[in-house]
């Protein structure tokens, strides 16, 4: 290995080795943008030095309340301030960030509370009746309840609780925060969405969160100075790490509390918004927006979409509106995304559907991950050939610590010293990963895969067609056909014979949908497609 | 500390863990970029799978030699492609890179030959018979000589060595790179200038030159495929580690083995150079460059410069001509740069003077670095109010792991947690740094300090002053009077007491230059002026 024959005197100290952590981005940003704007929400605008005080007191606060290194910290918060603040101040005191889907039902929060053992719990009053419930569910000791009031969005306090604004002015404004002595203790703890069994804790280090907050700063493009706009839910991979990459280049970030066309107009009217992220359905929404919603574009505005490959229609009219898109993919396990559509400037000239289709990659590992690998059931990357399909495994310091509690879990994961995703893809000639499908979303009709999001890709550049989902219908005779779940556009109709024929001209037969149902889709709160809601009513069809 | 209660299973593990390092970059870019030019000089141009193919041949071809990991090899190469493929090749067999400056006389050669124990060296033909004189001074084993011939530019093989090429013919392709487990693992050893006694032995390790190469993608602003021309020698600071960042956004390396201001101008026009970085003296060359070597600039091209603050007129001169100029400072002991004059937006609207007297300011700590300080002798922060002096000392994780074989120097160089750079400066209330002077520079006239710095760039305001430095002399009234050495443009003249009246104008009595000499200033290989050459003369006026 790499030491010299003597390395006397060269070990680590206090000068030369300081554990990497989110915290040392505010700090440093408190130094060299102490009056830029940091935080923005409505008429609340908070710079690096109002941003870093109210940090230091929520870490006081929480210190004060009992809150020791290593316990948990729970949020039940829309993307309004406080949640933003609690990323940098509930590490600040030691302890580790639980944001909480506000999009759960009682039983599922009440599993996190107990599970996780968060110590206190930050709570929007839209969300206290939620969270009531949860508690009285749970079986260990409940959490310090604060609510964090957002009264210019009309959310009131109850009173029943201490309210966060109050918290923080009795705060001390001198806590000296706690820094991390090793990089690998935990940040952060996220549970997935769980389709299928009790969701599972992802465990997040301070190491970890660094690097991929620098590494997103070279894949984004990002120089000094953004306008982040969190479209991105905050309890959802920590908003993708985004909120910790933003004071290092002293960017700003502005708050949204609820998602729509006109407040995504707005705010880069208004705010000057450069960059957000956001599933393909916000992309939707945008496209679909109406004319009186509408704000000039004053710049091109930078956007990461993931959860879903944009449909290429979608992509092609919002990038004549003055949006860039980057396709990026990744899981909860690997901090969000952890690949990238990196744009090869050859393809500069591509227009129409060639561009959607290089768009619709999933690329290749951003900078802070080892290079993505297509594996077979035997751990053999499969060749890039562009046919051959095998299972997403990454590697590298952007992969979780691991599953709470779920030793067997972890390791199962973790099989031949990569995680596995669950996803299957291709990898091309170029290197650049494609999606086929989730495992469970493939459909195997007569012995052959079908890709639904191939045939989705399809009905999408259907005129009518606003959104829509595809999946397995069990079928006495192939197998599973693939079933069609349709949302039409305001005003717009169409049969499912034209819809089905509309495929059938562009599909092997196999592979178009043998029924069509026009539904309004059930999404997640980050704006996925519930699959498995709609594969239990194509059972029943 | 943040350690969650149960944290079983939540280990590190090669999922999930990766010791950092920059050999990363460039396995990642040739998956992500293989067929983007990776290096180019004259005629000769590598794409990364070019490039990736050379480095793994030259790191087997010192594998095959005997070369083990932890071993030393060194270089005395002007800024050629092996040049750069070392930086990638000798880490990739498990080696410790030592570029060795090649303006060094024979004696301070063979002391670095002998202290750092290097088992091969790779030698332009121009610097063999340097070599040779080296290693038959040396007292230990000596290293094994490789020829890198330089035919295009005139620089023959003598045919006593082995050649690279040859070697590299030679090599094994599908040598398995041999990776850090420990990313304090060195990487590189640099041998400060050393202006008095021997040059000390920098160690860097492959965290610090990984962390780098990110953070100053940050700090330049850089987004993908840039263009980077090779003027900073690459055995300073390993060229401030800018090769190891190029791969990570898929730059292009652009050598030039002989700077001029045709060179940096031509390589703008017909290669598209978008970054350089420079000493001042570079700056000066292209703000002086003779008409028929000038070229029209086809974008803006932005340059990190540092050694010595740019002098205010040639800071206004140079970004008419479309340079943007970055101020940057550091020391061989923390990877090069460490700080930047970081821009403000509400700087945006000053010009001249204003301008250059904030870009002058040495700024504040890179993105990789903690806050830097200003302390005084006893370790206590001075006030940032940009009048208190005291010596910049740094902590981070761009810091060095200390001096090879001198434990005892590490130490004082580390006292009190931090790295003590030995120069002295202000903190402004906006934290930014300006250097008062090396507190050699420092001349004490009567009691009160003389910024030498601030003689000089009054100085450089008379407009047939090329370059000057101003050091002390003594004298027997004042203890010490400021000495001028002065060299003029081509074709100008000016009398000395004309200049003294010049600074008189602008400057209080005792900071005037009492005598004035015009010379050719001695200058580093770097660009610095060598101060401790004139100090001698200065003895003897």
């Amino acid at each position: 290995m790499g030491w010299l024959a003597d390395e006397t005197g060269l070990e680590k100290c206090a000068a030369n080795y300081v554990p990497l952590t989110p915290l040392s981005f505010l700090s440093r940003a408190a130094e060299v943008f102490p009056n830029r704007e940091a935080v923005v929400y409505g008429d609340r605008r908070s710079t690096y030095r109002q941003y870093i005080d109210r940090v230091t007191r929520l870490a006081s606060a929480l210190a004060a309340m009992g809150v020791k290194p290593g316990d948990v910290v729970a949020t039940l918060l829309p993307n309004v301030p406080a949640q933003v603040e609690a990323h940098f101040g509930v590490p600040a005191c030691g302890a580790v960030l639980n944001t909480i889907n506000i999009r759960l039902d009682a039983n599922t929060v009440s599993y996190i509370l107990d599970h996780g053992g968060a110590k206190v719990l930050l709570c929007d009053p839209q969300f206290i009746p939620l969270a009531v419930a949860a508690i009285e569910d749970m079986e260990g000791e409940p959490p310090i309840v604060i609510e964090v009031a957002d009264d210019a969005a009309g959310v009131h306090d109850f009173g029943d609780y201490p309210e966060y604004e109050d918290i923080l002015a009795a705060a001390d404004p001198d806590f000296a925060w706690i820094m991390p002595q090793d990089e690998w203790e935990s940040i952060s703890l996220n549970y997935t969405s769980g389709t299928t069994g009790r969701p599972k804790g992802v465990v997040y280090h301070h190491r970890g969160a660094y690097l991929n907050a620098m590494g997103q700063v070279i894949s984004w493009r990002i120089t000094l100075y953004p306008k982040y706009l969190t479209i991105v839910p905050l309890f959802h991979c920590n908003g993708w790490c985004h909120t910790w990459m933003m004071p290092v280049v002293g960017g700003t970030v502005i708050c949204c509390r609820d998602i729509s066309a006109k407040a995504i107009f707005d705010a880069i009217a208004d705010e000057g918004v450069t960059h957000f992220g956001g599933a393909p359905i916000v992309l939707n929404m945008i496209v679909n927006a109406r004319a009186e919603d509408r704000r000039d574009m004053p710049h091109t505005v930078e956007v990461f979409t993931a959860g879903a490959p944009p449909a290429p229609v979608t992509l092609a009219r919002i990038e004549q509106l003055g949006f860039n898109i980057t396709h990026v993919y990744g899981l909860t396990e690997v901090y969000g995304p952890a690949t990238e559509c990196t744009w090869q400037t050859e393809w500069d000239p591509l227009e129409g559907d060639a561009r959607a289709a290089v768009k619709a990659r999933q690329g290749v590992a951003m900078p802070f991950m080892e290079p993505v690998r297509v594996w077979d059931d035997t751990h053999i990357p499969v060749p890039m050939d562009g046919q051959a399909q095998g299972e997403i495994v990454f590697r590298g310091n952007g992969v979780m610590k691991g599953y709470l509690k779920n030793p067997r879990a972890t390791r199962e994961a973790f099989k031949g010293g990569y995680f596995h995703s669950g996803d299957l893809a291709i990898q091309h000639p170029d290197s650049y990963l494609q999606i086929a499908d989730r495992a469970k979303d493939i459909i195997i009709s007569g012995g052959e895969n079908v890709s639904s999001v191939e045939v989705e890709g399809i009905l999408m550049c259907h005129p009518d067609v606003l959104l829509c989902a595809v999946v397995a219908k069990p079928d006495e005779k192939w197998g599973e056909v693939p079933c069609a779940f349709v949302e039409l556009k305001d005003g717009h109709s169409v049969e499912a014979d034209a819809l089905i024929a509309f495929a059938r001209e562009r599909l092997a037969g196999f592979k178009c949908p043998k029924q069509v149902v026009f539904t309004e889709l059930p999404k997640t709160s980050t704006g996925k497609i519930q699959k498995f809601e709609l594969r239990t009513i194509a059972k029943t069809l």
